[in-house]
């Protein structure tokens, strides 16, 4: 069998993630890693793999058939998906859902004309969490969905903590409230904000003569970011910060919580208890460029979401297969 | 907008709950009910609903969008779906797993011959565990799929247990093994057989006069039903099985705990707590009969499994509604 020829643009947290979930995947194989720094800088796990500048991409055309893109929501991906959409068929794990109308339309434009397949905003939310509020709320129309997330180190606010005056370093991490996940799982269906269903905890390292009951209550009133969430703030060292707290754990889950026929209680659940954030993301990137790539091969072109992708061609097993052992 | 127009196959608890399901979905009507019982025998819900013996079902060809088939797996629809496909699109619940490959191939040919599609053993088991198993394993390569029913009714369990010696009624549930489940969460991938996942609880009414220490041993060491398993039997009145156990509430849940990279823990779980088992069912029915009809448009023919269906095709709203509120 030949095997999907996979490129990975960009090699952070999520593209060493992808490179070793590709040695998950016997049906595929890496062929290069693509990146704006000097190869030489770039530390690729297997040392076999080539690593070429991002200015050389375009003559990688006929040598990869899927190119999961790897980089950053904020600035790298709204530049880069719409060019390499013109050359190859790409999965990115694009994030920002405010955003995602506007740059579905961008990379389908591209795709479109180029004739190659993008498979957009993959990985868990959005991703398998948006999956589960669809179906949730598709199979139980009359109802309520509830997203809780956590327990998870949160990115933006993490950086929000770190830049109060006296804080050398320190991560937040985002909790569901107990009492909020019973009352939804026992089938009330309370109307909740996302403030009424977590809470947040603060690891900070401050400065060395810095006053810690001044950074708490910064910390604790800082508007948008804390001043309505319950809020615990824990003052460690930097050695404990690096050696409790340099994982990515999330993780959290989608509910819908419905009625049928005269009033029957009927719960969906769907829960992520994740290691590694972006290790999983990456998991999820690559079973996605399977689908990528035989969309390409039926001749189905242009930008994809999660819910446009029969989840079959996510496996590497027939259909025939999936029937007999999975069904 | 032109509404969906469904016609229901069978009315027994599948078929009562499509006919509620049906009423949640604004973009779908219900056209008739068809039986093998005497028409006026029929006692539908909504008594506008025109109620038809199934012998003239084919002079309902032109009117009839989407036929849901509510018949039972063991006798009904082996006979009923290559027979319904060839004259409508239909959607079923087929339940029997080790005979899906054989009536996939059935049902295949012949909607593939009338040019209609037809979506088999749709629900939750076949359907959308199946569904959360093929997730986990295309994901997660490197793991283990486990899947716990209950706390649930079944069916077949119930059956063994009423035809014991002494016994006038009863009822036996399937619950997961608390032990066993944490055991699985906690991602220690243990090796586990379906009695070391689940046990057994019978609610049993004795005939006047019968030895119940006879009926519990009868139960209790009965081949492959329950010898296995850890049992227990409850003897109750009649009147309270009718009070406490005419429900029919099941549910259980998938779980995938796999590795990625250097041994990270990943867990993906799907839980299902179900107040009615049927109702529930009927309502993923209705789903999939919209994505029946939308692929019958499209010129997508033949026979297809939840593994074949674009997430987005269950919805009533449109690729960027779904874009834009639930990505």
């Amino acid at each position: 069998m030949d095997k999907i020829r996979v490129g990975i643009a960009g090699y952070g947290n999520l593209g060493k993630g992808v490179e070793r979930a590709l040695r998950q995947n016997d049906d595929m194989t890496l062929v290069a890693v693509f990146s704006r720094r000097d190869p030489s800088q770039v530390d690729v796990e297997d040392k076999q793999v080539k690593v070429v500048k991002m200015d050389d991409v375009t003559s990688y055309q006929d040598d990869i058939d899927v190119m999961i893109l790897c980089g950053g929501s904020a600035s790298d991906l709204p530049k880069q998906a719409p060019q390499l959409a013109q050359i190859f068929n790409t999965v990115d794990s694009y994030d920002n859902h405010a955003k995602i109308p506007e740059y579905f339309e961008t990379v389908d434009a591209s795709s479109k004309e180029a004739g190659t397949t993008s498979i957009i905003s993959i990985g868990w939310d959005p991703g398998f969490f948006s999956l589960n509020r669809l179906l949730g709320e598709a199979t139980l129309p009359e109802g309520n969905t509830y997203t809780f997330w956590g327990k998870g180190l949160s990115q933006g606010h993490s950086d929000a903590v770190r830049r109060v005056e006296g804080v050398k370093a320190g991560v937040q991490y985002t909790l569901p409230l107990e009492e909020a996940v019973n009352q939804v799982r026992s089938g009330e269906n309370p109307t909740l904000e996302k403030k009424d269903m977590h809470r947040r905890e603060c690891y900070v390292v401050p400065e060395e003569g810095a006053n810690k009951e001044e950074i708490e209550h910064k910390i604790k009133t800082m508007p948008h970011y804390f001043a309505d969430y319950e809020t615990t703030v824990h003052f460690i060292t930097e050695e404990e910060l690096k050696r409790e707290h340099s994982a990515m754990p999330h993780g959290g889950f989608v509910i819908r919580s419905g009625k049928t026929g005269e009033g029957t209680n009927q719960l969906m659940e769907y829960s992520l208890k994740l290691g590694s954030n972006p290790e999983f993301t990456s998991s999820v990137l690559v079973a996605y460029a399977r689908a990528a790539y035989r969309l390409n091969k039926q001749g189905d072109i242009g930008a994809k979401t999660m819910f446009d992708i029969a989840p079959g061609l996510l496996s590497p097993k027939s259909p025939a297969e999936l029937r007999k052992e999975l069904l």
